[in-house]
Protein backbone atom coordinates (compact mmCIF):
# COMPACT_ATOMS: atom_id res chain seq x y z
CA UNK A 1 0.00 0.00 0.00
CA UNK A 2 0.88 3.93 0.14
CA UNK A 3 -0.54 6.87 0.87
CA UNK A 4 0.09 10.25 -1.13
CA UNK A 5 -1.52 13.58 -0.67
CA UNK A 6 -1.69 16.43 -3.26
CA UNK A 7 -3.34 19.79 -2.00
CA UNK A 8 -3.77 22.78 -4.06
CA UNK A 9 -4.13 26.09 -2.04
CA UNK A 10 -4.19 29.47 -2.97
CA UNK A 11 -0.45 29.88 -2.36
CA UNK A 12 0.78 26.57 -4.52
CA UNK A 13 0.78 23.16 -4.25
CA UNK A 14 1.67 20.74 -1.06
CA UNK A 15 2.54 16.99 -2.11
CA UNK A 16 3.87 14.09 0.46
CA UNK A 17 3.65 10.85 -0.06
CA UNK A 18 5.33 7.83 2.19
CA UNK A 19 7.61 5.34 1.09
CA UNK A 20 6.64 1.67 2.24
CA UNK A 21 6.06 -0.83 -0.35
CA UNK A 22 5.09 -4.37 0.07
CA UNK A 23 4.67 -7.89 -0.94
CA UNK A 24 2.86 -9.22 2.05
CA UNK A 25 2.85 -8.09 5.71
CA UNK A 26 6.50 -10.25 5.66
CA UNK A 27 8.15 -8.38 3.08
CA UNK A 28 8.36 -4.81 3.64
CA UNK A 29 10.73 -2.17 1.86
CA UNK A 30 11.70 1.75 1.42
CA UNK A 31 11.37 2.70 -1.66
CA UNK A 32 10.97 6.81 -2.82
CA UNK A 33 7.62 7.57 -4.61
CA UNK A 34 7.90 11.23 -5.54
CA UNK A 35 9.88 12.20 -8.31
CA UNK A 36 10.52 15.55 -9.48
CA UNK A 37 11.82 17.33 -12.94
CA UNK A 38 12.50 21.01 -12.88
CA UNK A 39 13.74 23.27 -15.58
CA UNK A 40 13.97 26.46 -13.16
CA UNK A 41 12.28 29.28 -14.05
CA UNK A 42 10.10 27.75 -17.04
CA UNK A 43 8.51 24.83 -15.36
CA UNK A 44 8.03 22.26 -12.05
CA UNK A 45 6.86 18.74 -12.59
CA UNK A 46 6.37 16.37 -9.67
CA UNK A 47 5.16 12.78 -9.84
CA UNK A 48 3.55 10.71 -7.02
CA UNK A 49 2.94 6.89 -7.20
CA UNK A 50 0.83 4.58 -6.17
CA UNK A 51 0.50 0.50 -7.12
CA UNK A 52 2.92 -1.83 -8.65
CA UNK A 53 6.41 -0.88 -7.65
CA UNK A 54 7.89 -2.36 -11.08
CA UNK A 55 5.17 -0.20 -12.99
CA UNK A 56 5.82 3.03 -11.38
CA UNK A 57 9.14 2.56 -11.49
CA UNK A 58 9.56 1.67 -15.43
CA UNK A 59 7.09 5.14 -15.80
CA UNK A 60 9.66 7.17 -13.78
CA UNK A 61 12.64 5.75 -15.86
CA UNK A 62 10.90 6.33 -19.04
CA UNK A 63 9.22 9.87 -18.67
CA UNK A 64 13.44 10.58 -17.51
CA UNK A 65 15.09 8.71 -20.02
CA UNK A 66 12.97 10.82 -22.60
CA UNK A 67 14.54 13.85 -21.01
CA UNK A 68 17.79 13.24 -21.09
CA UNK A 69 17.69 12.43 -25.07
CA UNK A 70 17.14 14.97 -26.84
CA UNK A 71 16.90 13.25 -30.08
CA UNK A 72 14.11 11.09 -28.81
CA UNK A 73 12.80 13.59 -26.65
CA UNK A 74 9.10 13.21 -28.12
CA UNK A 75 6.65 12.89 -26.20
CA UNK A 76 9.02 14.34 -23.40
CA UNK A 77 7.21 15.93 -20.02
CA UNK A 78 9.93 18.71 -20.55
CA UNK A 79 9.06 19.50 -23.92
CA UNK A 80 4.88 19.39 -23.31
CA UNK A 81 3.55 22.88 -23.90
CA UNK A 82 1.11 22.50 -21.09
CA UNK A 83 0.27 20.79 -17.82
CA UNK A 84 -2.53 19.09 -19.68
CA UNK A 85 -0.19 17.99 -22.22
CA UNK A 86 2.42 16.49 -19.15
CA UNK A 87 -0.69 14.67 -18.01
CA UNK A 88 -1.81 13.45 -21.61
CA UNK A 89 1.80 12.17 -21.85
CA UNK A 90 2.05 10.57 -18.18
CA UNK A 91 -1.24 8.94 -18.77
CA UNK A 92 -0.29 7.27 -22.16
CA UNK A 93 2.79 6.10 -21.23
CA UNK A 94 1.33 4.33 -17.54
CA UNK A 95 -1.54 2.95 -19.91
CA UNK A 96 1.40 1.34 -22.28
CA UNK A 97 3.27 -0.09 -19.64
CA UNK A 98 0.19 -1.90 -18.27
CA UNK A 99 -0.69 -3.32 -21.28
CA UNK A 100 2.74 -4.54 -21.82
CA UNK A 101 3.41 -6.66 -18.95
CA UNK A 102 -0.53 -7.89 -18.21
CA UNK A 103 -0.51 -11.09 -19.11
CA UNK A 104 -2.20 -11.39 -22.85
CA UNK A 105 -4.32 -14.00 -21.35
CA UNK A 106 -5.69 -12.56 -18.34
CA UNK A 107 -8.51 -9.71 -18.57
CA UNK A 108 -8.04 -8.13 -15.59
CA UNK A 109 -4.45 -6.41 -15.26
CA UNK A 110 -4.97 -5.08 -11.70
CA UNK A 111 -1.65 -6.71 -10.53
CA UNK A 112 0.07 -4.39 -12.79
CA UNK A 113 -1.92 -1.25 -12.01
CA UNK A 114 -0.47 1.84 -10.65
CA UNK A 115 -2.35 5.38 -9.80
CA UNK A 116 -0.33 8.77 -10.16
CA UNK A 117 -1.15 11.85 -8.83
CA UNK A 118 0.77 14.56 -11.30
CA UNK A 119 1.47 17.94 -10.44
CA UNK A 120 3.19 21.19 -10.81
CA UNK A 121 3.12 24.57 -13.43
CA UNK A 122 4.33 25.59 -16.27
CA UNK A 123 5.17 29.19 -17.19
CA UNK A 124 2.07 31.34 -18.70
CA UNK A 125 0.07 28.93 -16.77
CA UNK A 126 -1.28 28.82 -13.43
CA UNK A 127 -0.47 25.49 -11.34
CA UNK A 128 -2.49 22.21 -11.92
CA UNK A 129 -3.31 18.95 -10.00
CA UNK A 130 -3.87 15.93 -11.45
CA UNK A 131 -4.54 12.24 -10.78
CA UNK A 132 -3.81 9.86 -13.36
CA UNK A 133 -5.79 6.24 -13.50
CA UNK A 134 -3.91 2.80 -14.92
CA UNK A 135 -6.40 3.25 -17.92
CA UNK A 136 -4.63 6.17 -19.27
CA UNK A 137 -7.51 8.75 -18.67
CA UNK A 138 -7.02 11.58 -15.78
CA UNK A 139 -8.96 13.71 -13.51
CA UNK A 140 -7.70 17.35 -12.68
CA UNK A 141 -8.12 19.03 -8.82
CA UNK A 142 -10.44 22.04 -8.97
CA UNK A 143 -12.13 24.33 -6.41
CA UNK A 144 -14.67 21.95 -4.74
CA UNK A 145 -12.03 18.91 -4.98
CA UNK A 146 -9.62 20.81 -4.29
CA UNK A 147 -6.81 17.45 -3.27
CA UNK A 148 -6.52 14.05 -4.19
CA UNK A 149 -5.21 11.26 -2.23
CA UNK A 150 -3.79 7.79 -4.23
CA UNK A 151 -3.38 4.42 -1.60
CA UNK A 152 -4.91 3.92 1.66
CA UNK A 153 -7.02 7.32 1.46
CA UNK A 154 -9.61 6.55 4.03
CA UNK A 155 -8.31 6.86 7.24
CA UNK A 156 -6.76 10.30 6.44
CA UNK A 157 -9.29 11.46 4.29
CA UNK A 158 -11.48 12.73 7.37
CA UNK A 159 -9.51 15.06 8.60
CA UNK A 160 -8.81 16.83 4.95
CA UNK A 161 -12.15 17.32 4.20
CA UNK A 162 -12.79 18.76 7.95
CA UNK A 163 -9.55 20.98 8.12
CA UNK A 164 -9.04 22.07 4.34
CA UNK A 165 -8.93 25.38 3.83
CA UNK A 166 -7.34 27.08 0.23
CA UNK A 167 -6.45 29.92 2.06
CA UNK A 168 -4.25 28.46 4.81
CA UNK A 169 -0.16 28.78 4.61
CA UNK A 170 2.19 26.02 3.40
CA UNK A 171 3.03 25.70 7.02
CA UNK A 172 -0.56 24.85 7.83
CA UNK A 173 -1.20 22.54 5.26
CA UNK A 174 1.62 20.69 6.06
CA UNK A 175 0.99 20.05 9.35
CA UNK A 176 -2.40 19.48 8.40
CA UNK A 177 -1.25 16.77 6.02
CA UNK A 178 1.20 15.52 8.67
CA UNK A 179 -1.64 14.31 11.02
CA UNK A 180 -3.88 12.70 7.94
CA UNK A 181 -0.74 10.87 7.41
CA UNK A 182 -0.77 10.06 11.03
CA UNK A 183 -3.73 8.62 11.37
CA UNK A 184 -3.62 6.47 8.16
CA UNK A 185 0.19 5.40 9.38
CA UNK A 186 -1.42 4.40 12.85
CA UNK A 187 -3.96 2.47 11.11
CA UNK A 188 -2.58 0.65 8.19
CA UNK A 189 1.20 -0.92 8.57
CA UNK A 190 1.27 -0.96 4.48
CA UNK A 191 2.20 3.02 4.92
CA UNK A 192 4.99 4.14 6.98
CA UNK A 193 7.92 6.64 7.55
CA UNK A 194 9.57 8.39 5.95
CA UNK A 195 7.38 10.86 4.15
CA UNK A 196 8.61 12.60 1.40
CA UNK A 197 7.28 16.40 1.31
CA UNK A 198 7.51 19.06 -1.29
CA UNK A 199 6.19 22.46 -1.69
CA UNK A 200 5.52 24.02 -4.97
CA UNK A 201 4.96 27.72 -4.62
CA UNK A 202 2.89 29.26 -7.53
CA UNK A 203 4.79 31.02 -10.07
CA UNK A 204 8.54 30.50 -8.56
CA UNK A 205 8.55 27.14 -11.53
CA UNK A 206 10.77 25.49 -8.76
CA UNK A 207 10.79 23.42 -5.66
CA UNK A 208 9.98 25.73 -3.08
CA UNK A 209 10.93 23.17 -0.29
CA UNK A 210 11.16 19.63 -0.21
CA UNK A 211 12.15 17.50 3.12
CA UNK A 212 12.25 13.73 3.98
CA UNK A 213 10.17 13.47 7.49
CA UNK A 214 11.98 10.30 9.17
CA UNK A 215 10.43 8.52 12.14
CA UNK A 216 12.74 10.25 14.29
CA UNK A 217 11.50 14.01 13.29
CA UNK A 218 11.36 15.69 16.55
CA UNK A 219 8.50 17.81 14.89
CA UNK A 220 6.80 14.88 13.30
CA UNK A 221 6.94 12.94 16.72
CA UNK A 222 5.23 15.71 18.49
CA UNK A 223 2.54 15.89 16.25
CA UNK A 224 1.50 12.32 16.62
CA UNK A 225 1.86 12.24 20.16
CA UNK A 226 -0.43 15.37 20.80
CA UNK A 227 -3.06 14.76 18.44
CA UNK A 228 -4.44 12.06 20.57
CA UNK A 229 -4.56 14.77 23.47
CA UNK A 230 -6.30 17.15 20.78
CA UNK A 231 -8.79 14.84 19.68
CA UNK A 232 -9.69 14.63 23.36
CA UNK A 233 -10.22 17.98 24.08
CA UNK A 234 -11.86 18.48 20.82
CA UNK A 235 -14.41 15.55 21.80
CA UNK A 236 -14.95 17.00 25.28
CA UNK A 237 -15.79 20.26 23.74
CA UNK A 238 -18.59 18.97 22.07
CA UNK A 239 -22.01 19.19 24.14
CA UNK A 240 -22.91 15.84 26.24
CA UNK A 241 -25.12 13.12 25.35
CA UNK A 242 -27.98 12.61 27.71
CA UNK A 243 -30.52 9.66 27.71
CA UNK B 1 -22.15 -0.40 2.74
CA UNK B 2 -22.98 -0.35 6.38
CA UNK B 3 -21.26 0.78 9.65
CA UNK B 4 -21.88 -0.71 13.56
CA UNK B 5 -19.70 -0.37 15.93
CA UNK B 6 -19.95 -2.36 19.09
CA UNK B 7 -17.99 -0.97 22.30
CA UNK B 8 -16.90 -2.83 25.40
CA UNK B 9 -17.38 -0.46 28.67
CA UNK B 10 -16.32 -0.76 32.05
CA UNK B 11 -20.03 -0.27 32.42
CA UNK B 12 -21.33 -2.59 29.88
CA UNK B 13 -21.63 -2.36 26.28
CA UNK B 14 -22.37 0.60 23.35
CA UNK B 15 -23.86 -0.31 20.24
CA UNK B 16 -24.75 1.71 17.14
CA UNK B 17 -25.52 0.58 13.68
CA UNK B 18 -26.86 2.15 10.43
CA UNK B 19 -29.71 1.52 8.33
CA UNK B 20 -28.91 2.10 4.83
CA UNK B 21 -28.86 -0.40 2.32
CA UNK B 22 -27.80 -0.45 -1.40
CA UNK B 23 -27.51 -2.40 -4.73
CA UNK B 24 -25.78 0.66 -6.18
CA UNK B 25 -25.59 4.28 -5.74
CA UNK B 26 -29.11 4.42 -7.54
CA UNK B 27 -31.07 1.83 -5.55
CA UNK B 28 -30.92 3.00 -1.74
CA UNK B 29 -33.45 1.47 1.09
CA UNK B 30 -33.75 1.75 4.67
CA UNK B 31 -33.16 -1.37 6.84
CA UNK B 32 -33.07 -2.46 10.67
CA UNK B 33 -29.44 -3.89 11.19
CA UNK B 34 -29.78 -4.24 15.09
CA UNK B 35 -31.81 -7.21 16.75
CA UNK B 36 -32.26 -7.82 20.41
CA UNK B 37 -33.17 -10.89 21.81
CA UNK B 38 -34.61 -10.50 25.39
CA UNK B 39 -35.13 -12.60 28.50
CA UNK B 40 -35.19 -9.64 31.48
CA UNK B 41 -33.15 -10.84 34.18
CA UNK B 42 -31.56 -13.91 32.12
CA UNK B 43 -29.79 -12.65 29.23
CA UNK B 44 -30.10 -9.95 26.67
CA UNK B 45 -28.38 -10.69 23.09
CA UNK B 46 -28.07 -7.88 20.25
CA UNK B 47 -27.02 -8.77 16.83
CA UNK B 48 -25.73 -6.24 14.24
CA UNK B 49 -25.54 -6.99 10.51
CA UNK B 50 -23.19 -6.04 7.87
CA UNK B 51 -23.25 -7.54 4.23
CA UNK B 52 -25.83 -9.45 1.44
CA UNK B 53 -29.54 -8.34 2.80
CA UNK B 54 -30.90 -11.19 2.08
CA UNK B 55 -28.15 -13.61 4.00
CA UNK B 56 -28.72 -11.30 7.05
CA UNK B 57 -32.38 -11.17 7.53
CA UNK B 58 -32.30 -14.65 6.67
CA UNK B 59 -29.85 -15.58 9.61
CA UNK B 60 -32.51 -13.51 12.20
CA UNK B 61 -35.42 -14.55 11.43
CA UNK B 62 -33.95 -18.42 11.28
CA UNK B 63 -32.39 -17.30 15.17
CA UNK B 64 -35.70 -15.73 15.76
CA UNK B 65 -38.07 -18.72 14.55
CA UNK B 66 -36.21 -20.89 16.59
CA UNK B 67 -36.48 -18.79 19.93
CA UNK B 68 -40.38 -19.08 19.69
CA UNK B 69 -41.00 -22.61 18.92
CA UNK B 70 -40.22 -24.51 22.06
CA UNK B 71 -40.89 -27.90 19.98
CA UNK B 72 -37.64 -27.34 17.89
CA UNK B 73 -35.56 -25.13 20.13
CA UNK B 74 -32.66 -26.07 19.51
CA UNK B 75 -30.41 -24.79 18.90
CA UNK B 76 -31.97 -21.63 20.24
CA UNK B 77 -29.93 -18.63 21.51
CA UNK B 78 -32.53 -18.17 24.01
CA UNK B 79 -31.41 -21.46 25.35
CA UNK B 80 -27.76 -21.67 24.85
CA UNK B 81 -25.73 -21.71 28.26
CA UNK B 82 -22.91 -19.35 27.19
CA UNK B 83 -22.65 -16.40 24.89
CA UNK B 84 -19.67 -18.64 23.41
CA UNK B 85 -22.51 -20.88 22.63
CA UNK B 86 -24.58 -18.66 21.40
CA UNK B 87 -21.84 -17.09 19.00
CA UNK B 88 -21.32 -20.95 17.45
CA UNK B 89 -25.10 -20.58 16.43
CA UNK B 90 -25.25 -17.72 15.07
CA UNK B 91 -22.01 -18.65 13.49
CA UNK B 92 -22.86 -21.97 12.38
CA UNK B 93 -26.38 -21.04 10.56
CA UNK B 94 -24.77 -17.70 8.81
CA UNK B 95 -22.23 -20.12 7.47
CA UNK B 96 -25.22 -22.72 6.46
CA UNK B 97 -26.76 -20.07 5.18
CA UNK B 98 -24.34 -18.93 3.15
CA UNK B 99 -23.51 -22.24 1.63
CA UNK B 100 -26.66 -22.75 0.88
CA UNK B 101 -27.64 -19.90 -1.40
CA UNK B 102 -24.13 -19.98 -2.82
CA UNK B 103 -23.56 -20.78 -6.07
CA UNK B 104 -22.47 -23.87 -6.58
CA UNK B 105 -20.86 -23.45 -9.79
CA UNK B 106 -19.03 -20.63 -8.04
CA UNK B 107 -15.95 -21.16 -5.91
CA UNK B 108 -16.03 -17.57 -4.29
CA UNK B 109 -19.23 -17.42 -2.39
CA UNK B 110 -18.64 -13.16 -1.39
CA UNK B 111 -21.80 -12.09 -2.91
CA UNK B 112 -23.68 -13.70 -0.24
CA UNK B 113 -21.60 -12.66 2.46
CA UNK B 114 -22.16 -11.12 5.64
CA UNK B 115 -20.54 -10.48 8.72
CA UNK B 116 -22.21 -9.95 12.26
CA UNK B 117 -21.45 -8.53 15.75
CA UNK B 118 -23.04 -9.87 18.59
CA UNK B 119 -22.80 -8.37 21.96
CA UNK B 120 -25.18 -9.60 25.47
CA UNK B 121 -24.68 -11.04 28.63
CA UNK B 122 -26.46 -14.28 30.47
CA UNK B 123 -26.99 -14.33 33.93
CA UNK B 124 -23.44 -15.78 35.60
CA UNK B 125 -21.15 -14.57 32.99
CA UNK B 126 -19.93 -10.84 32.09
CA UNK B 127 -21.15 -9.34 28.97
CA UNK B 128 -19.38 -10.75 25.91
CA UNK B 129 -18.97 -8.99 22.19
CA UNK B 130 -17.71 -10.71 19.12
CA UNK B 131 -17.03 -10.73 15.92
CA UNK B 132 -18.46 -13.88 13.27
CA UNK B 133 -17.41 -14.06 10.09
CA UNK B 134 -19.44 -15.37 6.97
CA UNK B 135 -16.88 -18.42 7.58
CA UNK B 136 -18.30 -19.31 10.51
CA UNK B 137 -15.72 -18.82 13.10
CA UNK B 138 -15.08 -15.43 15.36
CA UNK B 139 -12.93 -13.68 17.51
CA UNK B 140 -13.88 -12.28 20.64
CA UNK B 141 -13.42 -8.48 21.86
CA UNK B 142 -10.56 -8.18 24.80
CA UNK B 143 -8.76 -5.17 26.82
CA UNK B 144 -6.77 -5.28 23.74
CA UNK B 145 -8.84 -4.51 21.26
CA UNK B 146 -12.06 -3.67 23.10
CA UNK B 147 -14.78 -2.50 19.89
CA UNK B 148 -15.41 -3.66 16.86
CA UNK B 149 -16.53 -2.14 13.68
CA UNK B 150 -17.87 -4.06 9.99
CA UNK B 151 -18.75 -2.48 6.97
CA UNK B 152 -17.68 0.93 6.17
CA UNK B 153 -14.73 0.57 8.81
CA UNK B 154 -11.79 3.00 7.84
CA UNK B 155 -13.17 6.67 8.20
CA UNK B 156 -14.45 6.54 11.71
CA UNK B 157 -11.73 4.64 12.82
CA UNK B 158 -9.10 6.99 13.50
CA UNK B 159 -11.18 8.76 16.36
CA UNK B 160 -12.39 5.81 17.97
CA UNK B 161 -8.53 4.89 18.42
CA UNK B 162 -7.97 7.86 19.87
CA UNK B 163 -10.36 8.89 22.18
CA UNK B 164 -11.53 5.56 23.40
CA UNK B 165 -11.67 4.92 27.32
CA UNK B 166 -13.18 1.91 28.71
CA UNK B 167 -13.88 3.96 31.71
CA UNK B 168 -15.79 6.38 29.92
CA UNK B 169 -19.43 6.88 30.62
CA UNK B 170 -22.33 5.48 28.37
CA UNK B 171 -23.34 9.10 27.59
CA UNK B 172 -19.21 9.72 26.56
CA UNK B 173 -19.46 6.59 24.15
CA UNK B 174 -22.26 7.93 22.25
CA UNK B 175 -20.81 10.85 21.97
CA UNK B 176 -17.58 9.20 20.69
CA UNK B 177 -19.70 6.45 18.48
CA UNK B 178 -22.27 9.54 16.97
CA UNK B 179 -18.38 11.57 15.37
CA UNK B 180 -17.30 8.12 14.26
CA UNK B 181 -20.55 7.69 12.40
CA UNK B 182 -20.45 10.89 11.21
CA UNK B 183 -17.05 11.12 9.57
CA UNK B 184 -18.10 7.74 8.00
CA UNK B 185 -21.45 9.59 6.27
CA UNK B 186 -19.38 12.65 5.24
CA UNK B 187 -16.98 10.16 3.34
CA UNK B 188 -19.57 7.38 2.07
CA UNK B 189 -22.83 8.00 0.71
CA UNK B 190 -23.61 3.70 1.23
CA UNK B 191 -23.62 5.00 4.70
CA UNK B 192 -26.47 6.97 6.27
CA UNK B 193 -29.12 8.26 8.60
CA UNK B 194 -30.97 7.15 10.79
CA UNK B 195 -28.88 4.87 13.56
CA UNK B 196 -30.18 2.96 15.78
CA UNK B 197 -28.50 3.34 19.42
CA UNK B 198 -28.23 0.57 21.88
CA UNK B 199 -26.77 0.66 25.66
CA UNK B 200 -26.80 -2.93 27.54
CA UNK B 201 -25.50 -1.81 31.72
CA UNK B 202 -23.34 -4.53 33.20
CA UNK B 203 -25.56 -7.15 35.27
CA UNK B 204 -29.18 -5.95 34.48
CA UNK B 205 -29.74 -8.73 31.48
CA UNK B 206 -32.04 -5.85 29.52
CA UNK B 207 -31.35 -2.91 26.95
CA UNK B 208 -30.90 -0.21 29.46
CA UNK B 209 -31.20 2.44 26.89
CA UNK B 210 -32.78 2.06 23.15
CA UNK B 211 -32.76 5.06 20.26
CA UNK B 212 -33.04 5.76 16.98
CA UNK B 213 -31.25 8.78 15.84
CA UNK B 214 -32.76 10.56 12.91
CA UNK B 215 -31.17 12.63 10.44
CA UNK B 216 -33.06 15.78 12.26
CA UNK B 217 -31.97 15.01 15.54
CA UNK B 218 -30.68 18.30 17.82
CA UNK B 219 -28.25 16.48 19.21
CA UNK B 220 -26.53 14.59 15.92
CA UNK B 221 -26.70 17.41 14.07
CA UNK B 222 -24.85 20.29 16.63
CA UNK B 223 -22.42 17.12 16.83
CA UNK B 224 -22.04 16.98 13.12
CA UNK B 225 -21.93 20.69 12.41
CA UNK B 226 -19.28 21.50 15.90
CA UNK B 227 -17.26 18.80 15.26
CA UNK B 228 -15.41 20.37 12.01
CA UNK B 229 -15.00 23.62 14.17
CA UNK B 230 -13.53 21.74 17.16
CA UNK B 231 -11.03 19.85 14.19
CA UNK B 232 -9.66 22.70 13.66
CA UNK B 233 -9.41 24.21 17.27
CA UNK B 234 -7.54 20.94 17.74
CA UNK B 235 -5.43 21.67 14.92
CA UNK B 236 -4.45 24.84 15.75
CA UNK B 237 -3.78 23.60 19.42
CA UNK B 238 -0.66 21.60 17.97
CA UNK B 239 2.54 23.84 17.42
CA UNK B 240 3.49 25.20 13.98
CA UNK B 241 5.30 23.50 10.92
CA UNK B 242 8.22 25.61 10.19
CA UNK B 243 10.49 24.73 7.45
Amino acid sequence: MTYCVGMMLDKGLVMMSDTRTNAGVDNISTFKKMFTWEAPGERVLTLMTAGNLATTQALVSLLDERTKAPEEREPSILAAPSMFQVARIVAQTLKDLITTHADEGQRASSTFNATVLLGGQIKGNPPRLFLIYPEGNFIEAGDETPFFQIGETKYGKPILVRAYDPAMSFEDAVKLTLVSFDSTVKANLSVGLPFDLQVIETDTYKVTHQRRITADDEYFQTISSRWGEALKTAMDSLPGFTF
